[in-house]
């Protein structure tokens, strides 16, 4: 891709906690897109939010953004039953569209928005599960492609949050968390999910009461594969979301603080970076964002000329004592008061 | 930072192959800023490379570029001789410059420029130490700096490269190599180095002729600090950097693939990630990156209604499983050709 | 214990595997006993095996072995459907027992044995569960046993075997692998067992044709606990056997190579070692039967008068340049043919 | 070994911390040995010892202990002063001896027993370097010795105490603590050091006044490598040894708590068990030392045949479980009083 397309102007449609993240991502974090209108029911907050933003309209109808000449996309952010009518709304004006998890909230209305975009004769929309653009499930996903430890057999699960907010309920945990595993599972192995079990052991302390945590949630595939997951909302230490494929001849694992760890032919471990580049490329990305962004700002920030300097007056020296074997002192200038 | 200001014009000076990579950031990775200019001695090398970019000028005279109206900020990445000069031009023009290390090759033209900036009154550099933006270093210098394990003794620094490209010297795994170390000594432990010393253990025989690879290089602070680093130039299994801090009460690690590493009261370890925007922030950025991208391009990717659609079934059976604590069959309607 | 006790003298019942392997135990790696008697069908084997052994008398015939009078205690490590006969047989006699595992090869005669047993009026066997006797499955017992995550609630086992004998058969994946999982379950958890679940994906191609291999084992316990078994018999890699437990505030596994690993409190990781006991007790152990074996062979091994008298002059040498600061040589003299 | 060869009998000389527990594992965990003579200056101390050992003379003169006919070996564990008598005592009866480490506490008295033991014409003497029996640096050693990843080039040591008793000095920085190091360097590169230097950073606040807590210590070899070894003996956090050798194609580390970690052809890990026997020789070992035990005690523990039945009973029900693919559900006799 390169500059030669235009910015994308993109509705954000719900402004809730996940909406309003779309939209300081896609003015702050991203390239080649911008906000050209939000929309919330509450007319106040996306007048609000609006006000901040260049080249910004607000409104309470998606369908009137979406006819906003400016729009020429859709990221709905909005709760799950009001998905439907905004993905038709897009269907109707053929826009492309990034929608949150959940589609809609049931397979019923999943089903009718499928059959509408099918009726449009090409894919309109891309369903927001975003662990699939995530490092580690993508190195794994590749892992299992290219069939690096043979056929994947079964999968291991762990989905773990610290707690929950009042009125969670056992249906959430599979339709708000455990939707990511299944997701992942289709995604990872292939296949579609055949049937389901749930065991419920006797519940923690910890959760309120009703709230069946944890469960251990099974499916079979149609590829034949088991999948076990572990869904423990009240675990109390932290979020941590890991997966272990077991194929033929190895294991893969992610999610335990070490990038893809792998147990094939007699070692366990995983992958070093090949060069400074992969392991660098976020830190190199964030510095030039950080720059221009301080620069925006009209300020400067990061390392001075000092450092600079200071660098430069260690490295001769270094080399000195390289060649000579001994110690060598370094000379730097006293610290002008501009680097203070 | 919000949407208000203007993009940044940038001007990348020098389009090798760190010029080329910054100028692709800046094009498709970063927000608010655009290549506005391109400078490079070869002529026929900048005009195709700004030929790709709307609204981008070709130069081979950093001057000239500096005086394009749309230039508003300096990006330098030409050769470390080319930097004085340009830095210079860039002062009389009074734009902001990030600027690639090493700020110069040498102490005494690094203290021109300093005098240069001060003569300014004020600071307008940024200088390219990308180590300081690295997500796990910034985790330990805020470790160190709130003292959590209290007060930093020593550094165990370990900088390992693959191997070098012909013509790799001694001089240069200081210049080149140990001078990132350098910098991290001074910004984490917030003193200046004032001694180095550099032993040589009898080479490896995968260095070139003439190459004393591997070195252990050691430094002093103002603070009292003795550091070392294992500079390996010629490792061969990979590029691996790491840095191990060792305090009063514990040490802090980062490079060995797990984030922080610490040692602290009886326990070996590191931290659990609190929530699931900490867990999957870079995924949720690289997902709407990647719809804008492909929107931009006319295409959609990414997972599908139908991936939506599925998700809603095997979540109606899961909960249905939850309920009766039996198997449950997930039906689901034939796979549509549209997302076959 | 003290050595005032004497000396137990054991006949082995069956030498086959784990039977020779325990006469090797007992004569050159355990104190306080010694193999009075061996006992196998095959008589010129037992003969063979009972010549080697000092004060060692070889039968065909367990009873006879029992009525010897050097004989104090039975370690039966005879095939399983010969264990009731020997263990009848050391009860008539009131002996100690130490029974490989199986009890028995079914319930109905472990029933028996443990009805002849209590007419004993007291307990004379112990089963040889040995997982009971490692370092970390100990040390996971004692964090549960403490509380030291809460309650558990879960376990999640694996068990991987890089591949099977001839003849291996699913009902062996239970009775001889997964037997291992039902005693850890009940000892750590000390719960009994409620029911039994058996998932079975499609087989590894790994597999000998009729093996379904992997399978996955789901227990509940009589405390409403969930417990899931990965048994995977041809997984090619190596053996490793792996036990999560997942209690109300933490969890905490062994099995990959580190100790226990907990989570807990926003932390993962594990212990460190308190002292250079814990760490070298079985360095220390080691040293010390290495030197009695050798002595015992009119040998000597290990560090030499030339390793003390080294070290100590690099001693001397470091505690002149810590002194100094400086680089100090160390001397040594020639160093003598004895110690070549 | 057999057991054909007689017990050997120990005069343990030195009957303080270590002593004694020299005294214990060769009466309670080791094989082949047993304590036949006590020494110690303290008469009464000695004797209380003795008392509690079958067939166990005290002694306050070390050369009476060696003329004890029961004596057929010398396990040296007084203070380093006392060492060069006692040897030369051993070296006049010929009679092999195990010396805590150091040898002698300098390299003049060091060089005196090296010249006594070349005149008895054959080596008797083995030094308590313990960490050669360590499991972990014995894998190193043999990954090393095989040059699995080529020639070693560096050592990076770390020895880390929680913290030091009353009188620790620097000295003793170097003669009770590097001293490992000091023969670990030498053990695993084969070659002698032949310089070295030590760095004194700033110390932490958490040693005593005047102990110049950590320092770095730095060795070359007459093979030309370079070794470093931080020593903190008030790190407060625990006891950790570490080495990592840098080898040509490849580096090994150990004491991290995970085996043998390396970096080798683009993968960081480590090696898996091969089997079962590997994996559980310890618990094998420490359950038949703990039948032995209790039995000699006239007890009872472990595993009972109720653990055995249970596990039958689970066992019958997998079996039903994995043929029907349902809910089989485990059914167990009351538990009877004698397992209670």
């Amino acid at each position: 891709m390169t500059s030669s397309y235009g910015t994308l102007g993109v509705a954000v449609v719900g402004t809730g906690r996940m909406g309003a993240d779309h939209v300081r991502r896609i003015n702050e974090v991203i390239s080649g897109a911008r906000v050209a209108a939000v929309v919330d029911i509450d007319a106040a907050r996306v007048k609000h939010l609006a006000d901040g933003i260049n080249g910004c309209t607000p409104y309470t109808d998606p369908a009137a953004a979406m006819d906003d000449p400016a729009v020429d996309a859709v990221l709905i952010a909005s709760p799950g039953p009001a998905h439907e009518a905004a993905l038709l709304d897009a269907f109707a004006r053929d826009l492309p569209v990034l929608c949150e998890k959940p589609l809609t909230p049931d397979a019923a209305s999943a089903l009718r928005v499928l059959e509408a975009e099918q009726a449009l004769g090409h894919r309109r929309v891309q369903v927001g599960f975003m662990r699939r653009y995530d490092k580690d499930y993508r190195t794994l996903k590749a892992l299992l492609g290219r069939r690096a430890h043979g056929r994947p057999l079964m999968l291991h699960n762990k989905h773990r949050n610290a707690d929950t907010p009042p009125g969670f309920t056992n249906a959430m945990m599979i339709n708000d968390s455990v939707v990511h595993e299944i997701d992942v599972t289709r995604w990872l192995l292939e296949e579609e999910i055949t049937a389901v079990r749930v065991l419920r052991p006797a519940p923690t302390g910890n959760a309120p009461e009703g709230l069946s945590d944890p469960q251990l949630v099974l499916f079979e595939t149609t590829g034949g594969q088991v999948v076990d997951t572990e869904i423990f909302v009240n675990c109390g230490f932290g979020y941590q979301v890991s997966c272990e494929a077991v194929c033929e001849s190895g294991t893969a694992r992610i999610g335990d603080d070490h990038g893809v760890f792998s147990n094939t032919a007699g070692r366990w471990g995983g992958g070093i970076t090949p060069g400074f580049v992969e392991r660098f490329e976020d830190a190199y990305d964030r510095q030039v964002q950080r720059w221009v962004d301080a620069t925006r700002r009209g300020e400067v920030e990061g390392p001075s000329c000092w450092d600079g300097y200071a660098a430069a007056a260690v490295c001769e020296a270094g080399v000195l004592a390289q060649a000579s074997g001994e110690r060598v002192a370094v000379e730097l200038i006293e610290r002008p008061a501009l680097y203070g």
